[in-house]
């Protein structure tokens, strides 16, 4: 039903040989510094077997780069770029600031990442940094440098990767005065601050700057406000540790491009809609945490998410697993042929290529049971005939990159702030964003602050954040006679996380035409009545008692605290749902709309 | 089947028009710091509205009335009394030392808590700060004392609020100095000590005081005397933190009443019997953590038992929920009525009023979505209206103090010891005392040390701890005539948990009749015979080998380790049950016994 | 089916007295420093009347020892053996270095043992020290050489029992600096070290041994090479802390048997197989985590593994319960008679005797509730007259050990690396060894690194770590016409947790005919078809993708990732079982391997 438009695909690889290959890219993370190079050629040879024409190297060769604070070691580098220029295969040289190596940690004992609880981790994993330890930034700077002199010429050089997976949270000292930094730069005085924090409440009103501190462990519920911003400050910190690095390699290499690859996760406190402005093309890793079709639903997701940071323009999937999916508590071989299935559903949402990690299956080390290309059993393995065929179907396959009449809103924010505390009950921001997704199929996907002009229906799930303009932005979308979605959760509170008063949906009470009085998060499900279903639905998770204020029921709570008040309201082509429907009822629900509003 | 007296009730407004409001006490706490002051006049209008005669105003507002360490501003609040006297509410004005300030977190890392682990905890909470140490005290005093000063002459000023929920417990070297002078105290030799904690056991034998240390993280399990000893010093620490600021109280203004809100549950190391003697009024914060008919119960305890710690004397219920009840995984709304049922519920067990946290719900913090009186939605809400129909019913409604000829024995120190290291299964003994007046539907509630004259029927619940002393008094009991019900578990320590040896249940063997040879905690319930019951009960939890030594059996094991031995015991009147009976069998075991003993 | 050969019994009671009995050992752990000197007399009466002949003595006790730095008190230990040795009981010494007393933590601080999370420890529990601090040392060395002094004379000492339970680990600086050490000898060099950990996976190449640290709190998943020394290293340096006992026990009393006692479980960072090599008798503590039948099966496998590590020869049961289990979440009183017939399965299994822990029930400390041989109920028990009954018992059994035709291979480093971090799923070793044990009824147990030439059959469970050399031990095993069996996770990894290249079971591939591409850990059980079977049996937990290179396959997988493919093969005598069987299916297959090839 709904429609896609193809359009170009820009990065071409430039008159000069650099870039990304024309077509589609095919490869993954390649890291020969742990084998000998005996093995060096073999992988050739099967790189070329498989189709390959990208590989990303450098990611965590620190060590192996400078193998003391004053030693460098590039040379073996400088043959692996050779040896695959020679064989016609770009490279997407990485940074390896990832993972210092110990003697950086045994000189800079400060730069070493503190947790909430005080306790300072060592290395001996990766990402044991602090993103605002000047040690460290000196330190990155210099390997970032040192790489760039080295290969800013180099034939292969395709694309610059900064570091890998941004995501390190720190609350150490050089953390906790890099915060204050941000505080200030964001309130100007501390009776902003003081009012955005609501620090009335429990006695926390700051009269000092220095008085402020990150979340660490304290005796019970942190302020929820002081949790968002220091969030948004990781993102922020982590994003200034990336443009440290982008620019230095930007003044040395203006025509290739530079990126980093997106991790994505409850964990990871990084705003990937804000940084994708300052990466040259959006790259993510991908790894569905489900077996079967629920990894078919995430990968579709990922894909419409990524393209939503791209804008709309090609991005590139950068990671992403050849077999083994991590479920909870255990590793799941994907079945035979969903590897193309998952790659060619990337390509199909504007991936620039298909990316795994890693090449070859390393011997030892914390992830030698991870997927990868090459495995432990070798080439003779279903898996590398899997993404041989695949090399050759991408190969005749054009990249395109859809369009679609109706967005997603997703909000890094939104998402934190539903991790904070003193919540009516634990909400899962993603499963409720991945629902509605799932419900439509396929969508695009925005990010508040931006226009939807482009998009007949807005789809908004538990945007538990929204600022007064945004609101406005939405607003504006029905009174044009665009389509409005709104679930429970959605515009609940401010920008910091204050809740609007009045009633929920706060902001968007009026387009809605809805007043929430109260709510009762569910532990069983309710029946609902649709006036045109024969049989009852159910309704989980959440309910709430809505007041019409202009809506029309569409349908109503057969129990539970709200029975026969109204469960889902339309006002005009205005939508709220106060309840999460079932995979098939919300699939359903949405179509209705959708077709309704044609 | 109880029959109850109605007594008179005390703290009548005393002639100036300071104490408590004569009639029944409405509202709650109260905190317009987190407002504009033009909420405030709304505010008014509200509570006179809802019948509203008394608030609670100042807690948690210690940053907002001295925020700075030399700065005092007390304007607000003075603003706050006036308008209150203004409309005819009374002031129950209360010290902020709940949560103390940023700036004093700042000047004093030595009065931040500390946990087991060794982890300083950060301000950004609430009741972070170490009772032991002197500058915090200090600080107390200084607050408390302008408040004092300044307010002590109010015509609003009902009642004074010390602090908040006294519950907090810290591990730093402030608090294992107290620790180890109140250890000194208690046992005068290291001799006394050793022998109290059994510190022959595993090397633990002291030859110093400075030896000792509070039960911080070790290898294994930690010596129970040790723990409850710790539960206990953290009790008197509190209480002398609380002592402080009453009497510097006391001393200015010797005709208002003084109290601190009592907090219930496993993590509060406070004795309240032994608190309630040192408050004018004992108060209670009264949260249920089950929906429904669960909650009912709760209810029913909490009331039963805060009049115990008053002694059979009124009480107050201070804080009480208006809608939503955090239940394990989520906040659920009280259904419609439920509200009135609860706070008459109190009332009728003895409250002098009814008293909601909070009016106002907050715009932020980690409260937020806490349960309020005008909730976020306002006050055209079916919360608000519930509270005006309960004002209006609880002006008609006569304070009564029920007595009941039937009491629980509940002692905060068996609770303690029954959340020690090393027991035989985990215990909860709130859950042992509640199924137990829920058996009888209500109760009075006595402590251990006091006498039981005044009662046909003493029950006794997993009295874990028991001394010679009051084991005499129970045994007294019994002879007098009166009818004595023990359960499993009860009298198996002496007051240093050390386990009475010769056969449980210690020194009530021969009050019992019987002799417990061996345990069974049980996996899945066991089949009980009762001789005049057509169906066998099932007995869960818990199960005993027992001898008969006078006692005869009333109901017997049909199943598992203890086939064919009695399970519950009459020896006279002394009753004893072995295993925990289902909610009906243990409500008709228990009315067997009251009605054949009367 | 298995056929078992008697030997006789060493360690007799030699010429002067010494040694332990003749006969059979009973009695248990004895601690009369924790009673007064009257209830000394009872104990002795008791003890006649169970028949005990030896108990252990000064296990903990250290602080009553040496309650003071500079005092010694030892008067009292010698009135115990005096009067041990007057009733005819023989004493096992123990050195009571398990936990220093109070004194020393407050003088050593530097010596409290130091979590990986760097949480420094406190005393006030047991194993509260660094076993790898100069201070702890020496300490142990200065209680244990007066201990020597006093006693080594004394009639009544039967055997040395250094320390108690040898598993605690630490984090701390002496402990880092002990590890980097150990490190230099076992590597010499870094490069061989790198290469063992494979350090350049995620950049951790180390330049200097001072930048190595024991794997403590990292950002993400440890290196499992850093992982798995760390938890020999430990083993080591326990071990070294034993060692330096005994020999100075050794020198003083050559013709007395020095001992420890063996505890076992998944935190125990101890290799017994090698520690068997530095005791005179291998003593065990034993105590089943579950009730019932799966008591009586894991008996048996500690009896068999414990003559395992006594290389065949007699071994001592040092600790058992007589009574309560510690199943998870509860003790669990034993049915009568389980007493019984626990410990005549150890005896039978080649125990040189049965001892209990502990003598007398304690009234407090943290182990207050442990099982008992006279409970806090006294001696007019179940429990004690199963004791006495089963002391007449021993009085008439023969000791023998009994030898068998099949072994299974046990490997603690295997185990260990089974619980380093990124594993496919959540490895249970001990579950994989205990069900092949229990398909077998009963087996010798052998160790990697020894011949296996005594046996018909050896099987070989889930021993993830295999060296070439054993490999060839187990490929000659085949050659010379035995037959192994092999389960899935063998053979996967060398010594360094490196996993070998080419297929799985790595170095078995050939001797097993067979090569694993890739693995499915189960969700769920799959069917699995064998061609003598009518009905499906079902496999769970693994599976494994076989292709046969000479072996034939003897059941096949009916559903799942590979349906249709070989689950069991048998290459001549050589059979590979990839997924778990269940209990009945194992052994029916046990059987029909063991007859196949008889």
């Amino acid at each position: 039903m709904l429609t896609q438009q193809t359009v170009n695909v820009a990065y071409d690889r430039a008159i000069d040989g650099r870039g990304l290959p024309a077509g589609l890219c095919y490869g993954g993370d390649y890291n020969p510094e742990q084998w000998p190079e005996s093995v060096w050629q073999e992988d050739m040879a099967l790189m070329r077997t498989a189709g390959v024409n990208l590989v990303t190297v450098g990611v965590f060769a620190w060590s192996s780069l400078q193998p003391r604070p004053d030693v460098f070691e590039l040379d073996w580098l400088a043959r692996v770029l050779d040896l695959l220029h020679a064989h016609g295969i770009g490279a997407v040289l990485a940074t390896p600031t990832a993972s210092p190596p110990p003697w950086f940690s045994r000189l800079h004992p400060d730069a070493l990442p503190m947790t909430a609880d005080g306790v300072r981790l060592i290395h001996g994993s990766r990402d044991t940094y602090c993103p605002s330890a000047p040690a460290y930034l000196a330190a990155a700077r210099t390997i970032c440098a040192t790489l760039v002199a080295r290969f800013r010429d180099h034939p292969a050089l395709a694309m610059w990767h900064v570091h890998n997976e941004y995501g390190a949270v720190c609350h150490c000292p050089h953390s906790t005065a890099a915060f204050r930094t941000w505080l200030r730069d964001r309130y100007r005085t501390l009776d902003a601050l003081n009012d955005a924090w609501t620090t009335a409440f429990w006695g926390q009103g700051y009269g000092d700057w220095d008085e402020i501190e990150t979340p660490r462990a304290t005796r019970y519920l942190a302020n929820p406000g002081q949790d968002l911003d220091f969030r948004r400050f990781c993102s922020d910190a982590l994003l200034a540790a990336y443009v440290q690095q982008r620019d230095l390699i930007r003044a040395a290499t203006p025509d290739v491009p530079v990126t980093t690859n997106f991790v994505f996760g409850p964990w990871v406190p990084v705003d990937h809609a804000r940084w994708a402005k300052e990466v040259d093309i959006v790259a993510i890793d991908d790894y569905p945490s489900e077996a079967g079709p629920g990894a078919d639903d995430q990968t579709a997701f990922a894909g419409d998410l990524a393209r939503g940071w791209a804008r709309g323009r090609p991005w590139l999937l950068m990671e992403s697993a050849p077999n083994l999916i991590h479920t909870p508590g255990r590793m799941h071989a994907k079945e035979p042929g969903r590897l193309a299935v998952h790659s060619l559903a990337h390509v199909a949402r504007g991936s620039r290529g298909v990316m795994f990690f890693q090449w070859r299956q390393p011997r030892g080390g914390a992830e030698r049971f991870h997927s990868a290309v090459v495995t432990h059993a070798g080439a003779d393995t279903r898996v590398f005939r899997e993404v041989v065929a695949l090399g050759e179907r991408l190969r005749t396959t054009v990249p395109a990159v859809p369009r679609h009449p109706t967005a997603i809103v997703f909000d890094a924010h939104s998402w934190w702030a539903l991790q904070g505390p003193g919540l009516p009950t634990a909400v899962d921001y993603l499963a409720e964003v991945r629902a509605a997704h799932k419900a439509l199929g396929a969508a695009d996907v925005v990010f508040p602050g931006e226009p939807v002009d482009a998009y007949r229906t807005v789809v908004v799930p538990a945007l538990f954040l929204l600022d007064d303009a945004y609101a406005e932005v939405l607003r504006r979308h029905v009174l044009r006679g665009g389509t409005l979605v709104v679930s429970y959760l959605s515009g609940v509170c401010d920008a910091y996380a204050r809740v609007r008063l009045g009633g929920y949906p706060g902001a968007l009470r009026d387009v809605l035409g809805i007043r929430v009085e109260e709510f009762q998060p569910l532990a069983a499900p309710v029946e609902l009545g649709f006036p045109a279903a024969a049989v009852p639905e159910t309704g989980m998770f959440w309910s709430e008692r809505i007041h019409l204020r202009g809506a029309v029921a569409e349908a109503t709570y057969l129990g539970g605290s709200w029975k026969g008040l109204p469960a889902i309201t339309r006002h005009g082509r205005a939508w709220y749902l106060s309840t999460r429907l079932g995979p098939e009822a919300y699939a359903r629900t949405m179509a209705h709309i959708v077709n309704t509003e044609r």
